[in-house]
């Protein structure tokens, strides 16, 4: 029997919660294939910092690597909020393990659940028929450069005396732009064959560089790829204007973390999107939303992106395709029977269709 | 009489057509207040390029520091898009006379015109209300740190051997956030007294200074005022998600960059939104939108946002408010009666209520 080691990373906020579901319905995927999936927790983030003042402790590391893929909840929350600037903070958990396991292609899939197409505050014509890849350099760019605040004795203060001064550092190298841009490609082939790069060439050198890079990948492996730039500016206002254009989106860190939240958003489905962190070794695969400390523990969350993210785990760690349509289907199903989480409710929704978050799993499970 | 000089730069694609239409109307509201302005041209971006090579020629600064007030256009154009890393670009010009002007405020308010609601791809619901302004820090950040070009004899290309590496810095210092913080707190004063501050500071030093700062201002010298912070990432899901919340919503220059522009999409009244920036000596006004080359030269772009930036100078650069009002007011009257351009018409408009540039400002000054 085929087995493969899962390091589960519950994090803070509702993450322990959502896993859990995650975890049940890995557990009955794996039962059906007849495949073995060991699940075993390690700690990030705040429940990280807490434990042993490390949002990434040297044992969770290892135990990620160790492992055939990792499952991330979601880490962070007001209780490590700090003004002291030196104080641990949870999200160094997660950019530590992006660069330690060398994740540096973010896949996010960013589509419209019929079921749930009311609950965006686009109009039903515009985000019909949304189904967009955004494909994000995880591992460089400013996200990555040196950071530092200095003291200046004179020049920065407001009348030329003393005051600070922080710089924050952009950087891309060829290699950076190339396998991302490789990434892109690859997604489009098997998409609708567009891809849409992003930059801000008319203020970035970092831009300048990424466009010619992409062009050049473009025209020697990819010719058969439609390509497109956009600035990132209008990228914001296209997204809004005309989500359903767009097919592949490839962009840098910083601007990727924006749009792909932008683009989330549009779809009114961002409790349901999950997205995939890969490299050369180990992959990542978490929900979209946040840790949403203000309803942890209450056992209401949405498990459903941490589900599907499960499925991503299943396409790109296991290349088990097959297995993750169950996963998907499974879950239109749920939702086309009506139940949701308190979440993705609508006015129209009866109160006993609203099921907290193990309820949820295991409607998910039933239906699998 | 009193007498004020407007130093007025068309720039390209539908620039010369629209602020055509911009200088009828200010002739217009001059003639009725008794106020003489008197417009001279200079030359800006693509069409400064192809005159002299430079996008903002000295003759052009020179003109713009020794007038009362500059009204811009737009520039750029595929024209002058060029794979020549050191051919002049016409983004340089405004880029280099925010700079020399020190024009570290960028003022855009964000509202739906009534008339236009229909235009948005947000549901009615959702924009009822939007009123912002987005108060974008605007000659510091990445903008103006230096861009760089590498070739790094190791390291930078695909198995560790030789290739390019760009670098782009970004940087603030405290006299920079302290005077946009407060700037963001003032307008927040005469509007409904809220203040979002969006940065990214689980990611960027300068961010996490940039709330320091906001803070202490805050604390010192505008308690009175409410305010909050926002990642830069959810703020981009919250603009589509509740737009009506915010008031003042203040930033750096990057991020007022992608947000401004989204936020002016959410309304769907892009063609009537213009912008302010403001510094210690004179300002300029300019429309939000580009330079539209697809559309120039045909007489049907629309010119509203063009009169607006006017309403804008007026009240920013000569403290005359009731006559920006009477702007404000002729052009809901001339939207009210049903008269459109081209792009901000749907498909309920007649086609004998769809007006050229020129007519559509013939319009506005018969009702003023
Ligand atoms: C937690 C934070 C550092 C992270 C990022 O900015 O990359 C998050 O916003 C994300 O998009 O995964
Ligand atoms: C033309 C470009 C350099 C400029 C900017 O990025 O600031 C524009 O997008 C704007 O917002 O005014």
């Amino acid at each position: 029997k085929k087995s493969y080691k899962v390091c589960t990373l519950p994090g803070d906020g509702i993450g322990p919660e959502v896993i859990a579901e995650g975890k049940k319905v890995l557990a009955a995927v794996g039962a059906r294939a007849g495949v073995e999936f060991i699940c075993e927790d390690a700690l990030i983030g705040g429940a990280a910092i807490d434990a042993c003042a490390d949002p990434l402790p040297e044992a969770t590391l290892a135990a990620a690597q160790a492992a055939d893929a990792v499952l991330l909840a979601s880490v962070g929350g007001p209780k490590w909020d700090s003004t002291d600037p030196d104080a641990p903070r949870p999200e160094q958990g997660i950019l530590r393990i992006r660069k330690a396991l060398g994740l540096y292609t973010n896949l996010r899939p960013v589509k419209i659940y019929d079921a749930l197409a009311g609950a965006s505050t686009l109009k039903p014509e515009v985000i019909k028929g949304v189904d967009m890849m955004l494909v994000r350099e995880l591992t460089g760019g400013i996200y990555f450069g040196s950071h530092e605040r200095f003291y200046d004795e004179q020049g920065a203060g407001a009348n030329g005396e003393a005051g600070q001064r922080a710089v924050d550092v952009m950087e891309y190298r060829e290699y950076e732009v190339e396998r991302i841009a490789r990434q892109a490609f690859e997604a489009a082939r098997k998409r609708r064959g567009k891809v849409t790069s992003v930059d801000k060439r008319n203020v970035l050198e970092t831009s300048r560089m990424w466009r010619e890079i992409v062009h050049r990948v473009h025209d020697e492996e990819y010719a058969d790829v439609e390509l497109e730039d956009l600035l990132v500016d209008n990228t914001a206002m296209q997204l809004i204007n005309r989500p359903a254009d767009f097919d592949v989106v490839v962009t840098e860190n910083m601007f990727g973390d924006i749009l792909s939240d932008e683009a989330a958003q549009i779809t009114g489905s961002l409790g349901m999107l999950a997205s995939a962190s890969l490299g050369d070794g180990v992959s990542l695969f978490e929900p979209s939303a946040g840790s949403a400390p203000d309803i942890a523990g209450q056992g209401i969350a949405n498990p459903l992106a941490q589900i599907f993210s499960v499925a991503m785990m299943l396409t790109y760690a296991f290349d088990m395709t097959e297995e993750a349509a169950w996963i998907e289907t499974a879950v239109e199903h749920v939702l086309n029977e009506g139940w949701r989480t308190r979440d993705i409710a609508d006015s129209d929704t009866p109160a006993e269709k609203i099921l907290g978050t193990a309820d949820m799993g295991d409607k998910v499970v039933a239906a699998l």
